[in-house]
């Protein structure tokens, strides 16, 4: 292992809208917890969009602007870049655009989940993040591994890890991923739900994998080295004509 | 056949830079000359952005305006909208957002090529391109039938119908996908080569498909009363924070 | 648009036994109100053969006579050949022999049904066409994105679409495809049921699809100057020695 | 092992037009010869159609008569019928309509392949039976086993096993199918090869399979007391109203 | 045919414990009663590892024994092996360790299953068999025919044919297999269940396919001269340091 | 992240035969290198069986003594294991076995060669390995995503990463993956060839993953609390009668 000291862009693709600070301190807060001692994290939210990520509505309404924030990667000097939100918003994009590794949530968690189990289930807050995590599945050739998706019918804005009503969805809807759709891994679908990973995983006797996982994936590239291929990920030609205001 | 007027949005997700004037009269030209003559098309570009589509990069950079202009589109009275970009820019996004049909030229092309043949490649202007159009195809679960993706090396803003140079790239390396890939149909993968698709298949003498199909099959779902599945593209949500500048 | 009058033979591959000149008016009446006014239709129905398709034994009973009656269509003047029945009964075999085009009701509808959904069902009149319908699918490579075939439970020469009993059956299968088996999109497998597609279409609130759509879109290609390629349907060599009694 | 003599339909659907005797006198030899000494064999040739088949246009013309011949075998005594050529013609819809096993060349052929190594290919006659082979073995789902077709681009009706050409262009496209596609085990794709195969199995050093495996799959199926499945292949309604002359 | 003796090694990957001699006698009387006059049957058990195979744990600690003994087959005499278990215990590495034709129970029966029907069941004795007989069809390539594996819950060292209990579990869970899963073949996922067969057939009317197939498919294969492809199976390089005590 | 030592058994299941000492000192400088501060690492080869593995001959004769040195490690108090060859062998049925983590190097690889780009090509020793790798890939259902396997036709024994002819065959075949395989990212297929990986990843410009990720990745599933699902991998009935001496 090397021991310079690795800087991480911690991206989240959402303006969080009114929680934006709370919602910054708690998701530096989670991933200091899990992080290398030489990791540096800096938390980045979007700052146009839709507050929050439910719908695969959203997810595109943020993808301009996550790509923007992204972009300034390099120049203020990361080492990389970790994109909290489950939905990968921008990631295939920034791969092409940035040198050093990006690594979305929802890629490093689902692929995990495949080392650890025959068959996975998300679990996503809301009916409308169905089709969202179902594409972005198959966007990465591992539909032959989900065992479904389900919903806790509870926006992301208003999960509450404290919230008894939550565990007991939780509880519930994960349940059911086991006994009827033969799910034995479980994916938390979204940020929102880190830190109930150990209590439903004690719960079920079976994995439950959270967003945080990949934070040890992307350390784990830079220790040895590794970044994704710039064969599959093109740096896109020098742009003449471009024009945002952001 | 229905009798009334039909008044769809032609969207090409990219502001066209210095070219945006010309851009609009051709692609409208262009569309005014294959649509049924009840059909009314108008011509929107997006106002931010980058200026053509040739990567994975420059679509998701544009990503959140074309969804912006799509939004509009209802309340503009469109009875329907066709992204004219073979990358789909926001389609899957609209069709949530939206109640009136919305059909990328992507998905259309390529779904029409299945029915003429047993394997269709793809011509994109740049390599870079080559990997968004096999996501594309796979997004679609059409990977069985897709021969191969190739480039003619050109980038889509300096295609010129009248070049001869164009030409030659396009029968070169359409002949390749037949002889070395085993394609059976030709499909264009971009905007920028409607009007060569006539010569190129009198060359080849097997269909060669451009984005023009797709308004067609969008004027006879019309017709005939069909849009897309709102179950399958479910509205997201009432938003209650949203922050944008555009 | 061309402006040339188009016409097609709308191919019954049964003989419809007693009801054969009532089931020729039908269809008549039935494609006449949704085709183009450039487009003449002739129903031509199969001289030998099952009366009705309800199973692979009848459609296979019925190839050699449905591609007797195709087989004639150049030299009777037809512009293009819609095979009405969702079998698709001989539609390979006359793409070889035919260069023009050759479109089938089965393959034009469920192809149409992955452009608006996700995961379509198809409704078909008897059980024993199950089978038939998911051989149909798996022979287009479209088995994943099928969601279930389900049977009304009556035989195509007893649909009437006056029948209330019909329009329950219809509404209760359908309702199941959607909360059962996670279908998006319905298909009718079956030219016996067209004018029951809009009423369902109500009740339901997601696409119906039925064999008319297929018209529409063989109207498309030959608007556009598509048909079907040579390389994936050669012409067989000059026969020889060719026995037929028909 | 039962004690019983077994009746088996050696079923050739086609005519052999000029050759019909010829045919029929050399296809009861061959499988007189591998055929297990308690076996009677038949073979019947169809009355009308096709002399041969060499494409999907000759296989379709074929179906209903081969059907019609097939469909007489419970009544004629037999126990039994094989389908001797490659393309299945009409076994599906027999296996629907009787209760006795039926078994298709290539079926077994390509089966058997699966299990004797890793990737099979395919020698056919013309190379208008590429798209039917690839067909029927995407039927079976086994697409993901098969390396190649290849043809040998002589007609069945010219195939002499003699024929030191014939010879040669085996060996020739044989060993291509290996160097460059691939392939661990030979498929011949019509019953016209049946006698080379051990010749080239000797000079290749891999499996070499012909039709007459098949006979010897469907004698064990009798043996074991083994036919098809009738949920998978469920018996038609009675007809009412059928018209054929034959 | 030819006339020759066959000399097949029966063999039982598994020790068998305190039922050694009782289980010798009882699969040669099994086998002798199907397998062909001019088939030599010897039963050869392994002398180390786990007693019988309920899971992918006994099926690994028995793989090396059981490769032990099949690489004596050749200089024993044998002209083939059987592999009487499902597991396929070493039967890939015997496969490239030897030149005479060596087959799977698992591999043949689940190969034969795909001839006569279009969805097969597996029952399996134990649970914990269930990912092992998921696993071998996959590694076969034949998961999209699977309809699914279900348990007997009785461990195989308990399986008595005579027992009342059994053939009630053996009805329960193939009507299952049936009715919720869509089966249409039936598979016996072990050799003790060997006997049952001809029972529940004649009470689902639909096939249900024993080990005992799979020694007829070997002796087809042994008399037509075919075997395994060494292409796909290649001899090993000679050993030089290799340290077996056993 | 926890502050806890963690002791990690390093399995090479294979002897090494008289480089056995060379060899146990090589993995453990190697794997020392790479591994956390806290993490102690302890070289187990197994006591009988094959020298080294080139073939799924090799991988299957070592399997049942690999398994029997995994089971130890539990009660030798051992956190988890690693098993550093690429066949992992034994590691399904340890999995079963044993509740703490066990991983194995070709699992490992592999599905972070996914994470890192769209196509992967494996770089194997000799030829024979070829199908022992693709099989793997297979199992892991990763096989949309290998590009190919290719030999470096130097047996795992004579692998010298000091030999220049070994660095220009890496060379010559990694080349060969990216311009005619479409490969773009490489992995290393054995153990043997540790410690070139940046020098070919510097060559090449796209990554090279050597089985020392498959370290890191464990610590990652450690320090986050994650172990293979025990719903996927069920523990083993209670044996009774084992026989084993080893």
């Amino acid at each position: 292992m090397t021991s310079e000291r690795l800087k991480i862009m911690l991206l989240g693709p959402l303006t969080a809208g009114k929680k934006r600070e709370e919602t910054i301190q708690n998701v530096k807060k989670t991933y200091d917890s899990v992080k290398h001692p030489q990791t540096d994290i800096e938390v980045v939210l979007i700052k146009q969009g839709s507050s929050f990520i439910n719908t695969r509505f959203d997810a595109s309404l943020n993808t301009s602007y996550a790509l923007l924030e992204m972009e300034k990667a390099e120049d203020k000097g990361f080492d990389a870049i970790y994109n909290g939100c489950f939905a990968d918003v921008g990631v295939t994009a920034a791969r092409e655009r940035l040198n050093i590794p990006v690594l979305g949530a929802g890629h490093a968690s689902i692929t995990i989940a495949t080392l650890l189990g025959r068959r996975f289930s998300i679990l996503t807050p809301l009916k409308n993040g169905i089709p969202l995590m179902e594409d972005l599945v198959r966007s990465y050739g591992l539909e032959s591994k989900l065992a479904s998706v389900r919903s806790l019918d509870i926006p992301v804005e208003q999960l509450s890890v404290q919230s008894k009503k939550l565990k007991q969805r939780l509880l519930e809807e994960a349940e059911k991923t086991i006994k009827e759709d033969g799910a034995d891994v479980i994916v938390f679908g979204c940020g929102g739900l880190i830190g109930l990973e150990k209590w439903l995983q004690n719960k079920l006797k079976i994995p439950v994998i959270s967003p945080t996982i990949g934070l040890k994936v992307l350390e784990s590239l830079l220790n040895i080295g590794l970044s994704h291929s710039k064969i599959a990920y093109p740096s896109p030609p020098p742009e003449k004509e471009r024009l945002i205001k952001y």
